[in-house]
């Protein structure tokens, strides 16, 4: 098990579920537009957001930003030390610094004291993209060296007495990004933020993310996550969900099971599904459910089986299915309806 | 290794790459419906395509199906033996039936004999949902109960002096799918077909093929490929060349590296990337090159460096990167354009 630390009241390591994290897009200094973003981040299901601070202008902002924000505040500084420690009179709640280029050891010293007074715990951003020179030494494998960079900077925490940590060792390669996690987690017990740099678009970087990820918290790897899109950062947080939600690790809601549209099937399945979903939003589930809505008779029964409710379609029939038993026929036109309506009664 | 075998030209198993499958969602019965569906398929980057014959009105349309498609065809029966047989008339170069619901062991028998003098491989597909009765005991894990199912069916493939087989295990649980598949890959030496069943809707089918399939392919698990979304099967050719391209697994054209938009960010950087996708689509590109657009002087050098070119955008310009040295400075706003010129003389 990890070490714990707190971003907030957010727990990161221990036995704390995994945690979510996104980062803003408006400029920091408009601390008005960046509270907007926030705000529907912590609807979409963000745990802990990330501004970047690139100059003293932002620094207004993120005093009101931290004020107001329903979300914990990471501070994401680079190259200037007394960005990082005004950051940290703003009363931000978190760091994100990467130690090689915030101006030296001695600037490094400085903002760990700060932190340790404040209790702000501080993540160790090593990517493959800027690590030093003498670790772009050939005879290392790329995720070797990753790890030698990170375990560097924490040993230089730990001799300034600074243990507040969580690291993270991100590539745009998303096997060098497992293999280097897959490393560093057998060397280390401070908690792991992990995800894919510089992933892409939306389908490519929705992709890189769910395997690179997934991979890992399906190892038990990975404390707290980011889903790193160049898109709206409510996208990066709805596919986050969807990756704790695949594997089980947090989940609200339903959890949808719907067949492949096939030449089998005798209803627009697609259809179907959509109608469900945009119906199923609406409902105020507190639990989960597996619900299953399925096209034919050929896997239809199974699957709905093995969910908590489910249809089967056939040709002019739905049949409603309550964990394995059938409950009712209903005429096909009507099934999602009344797939609802039970649907709403279990909830 | 696996063994091998082939489906119509396509290897699967031994040193062949991992192939991708789609199935097509028209009416076999309209073959032309279905032709113009499946050629789509193949233009998007599907191998091996699989096509419902539900119904003895199908079986028309598969003939002509078969005889004009550009991809090798899988014919996909439930519950009729007399399909599967006449599906093998019809030239079908690949079966795919679950051996426990095709009407007992004589029909299988007879498929097995006619399969074998049409040497035409076998897919035996064992799904969560339908598994039988004695493999449904609480003492058996579900992925080691799919397992035993699957193994019970290639022993009396074996039985029969039938090899030409593949196998998947399907359930709609991402971890129960890569326990099931890993627990089998240590136990036969069978090409093994991959993908998660009704993962869903395109945004959450998508995550889940991509943690589950990623993940066994990362393990070296996996011959051949599909993902499943209740959605146009274009979109799971999409979403399954993503999953093989994150991994280096299949790749042709441009992987692109970008980054995602913070307040760092001193351009539209969304917009940037977007402009460059849309017009990189259009480059006769033959070789795998990475490319990275960054919007900030953070990540971008680095990330650039990596990668076989790219654009690190600050405020008034881009620098423009060839396998990490500055190659030119321009303005900003023509930034794209000239990347795109460069990467037309490389390509």
């Amino acid at each position: 098990m990890k070490r714990e630390i707190f971003i907030g009241r957010v727990g990161v390591g221990g036995r704390h579920p995994v945690s979510l994290q996104s980062m803003t897009t408006t400029p920091t200094a408009d601390s008005r537009a960046t509270l907007t973003q926030i705000r529907a981040l912590a609807r979409a299901g963000c745990d802990i957001v990330r501004v970047a601070v690139p100059d003293t202008a932002s620094l207004v902002g993120l005093r009101a930003i931290v004020r107001r924000s329903p979300l914990p505040v990471v501070a994401d500084i680079h190259f200037d030390a007394e960005l990082a420690l005004r950051s940290l009179d703003c009363g931000v709640h978190g760091l994100r610094i990467n130690p090689g280029n915030i101006g030296g050891a001695k600037n490094v010293a400085r903002i760990l004291r700060l932190a340790n007074e404040r209790g702000v715990p501080i993540r160790i951003g090593v990517n493959a993209g800027s690590l030093e020179k003498k670790y772009r030494r050939t005879d290392l494998s790329r995720p070797e060296a990753m790890v030698r960079s990170a375990l560097d900077k924490v040993k230089f925490c730990e001799d300034h007495g600074f243990l507040a940590i969580k690291i993270s060792l991100k590539s745009s390669h998303v096997r060098h990004t497992v293999e280097a996690y897959r490393l560093l987690d057998r060397r280390c017990d401070y908690p792991l933020h992990v995800g894919i740099t510089e992933a892409g678009t939306f389908l490519q970087g929705t992709v890189k993310s769910a395997i690179g990820i997934g991979a890992l918290l399906l190892e038990g790897i990975g404390n707290t996550i980011r889903v790193s899109l160049t898109a709206d950062p409510l996208e990066e947080v709805r596919v986050g969900r969807e990756i704790l939600k695949a594997l089980q690790l947090r989940s609200n809601g339903i959890e949808l099971i719907s067949c492949p549209a096939c030449a089998r099937t005798s209803v627009d399945i697609i259809a179907r599904v959509q109608e469900f979903e945009a119906r199923a939003a609406r409902l105020p589930i507190r639990r989960t459910l597996r619900v299953a809505v399925m096209g034919c008779e050929v896997n239809g029964p199974g699957e709905a089986a093995d969910a908590d409710i489910g249809i089967a379609f056939s040709r002019n029939h739905g049949f409603i299915f309550e964990r394995g038993r059938i409950r009712e026929r209903v005429p096909a036109r009507e099934g999602v309806r009344r797939l609802l309506q039970r649907l709403k009664d279990m909830a």
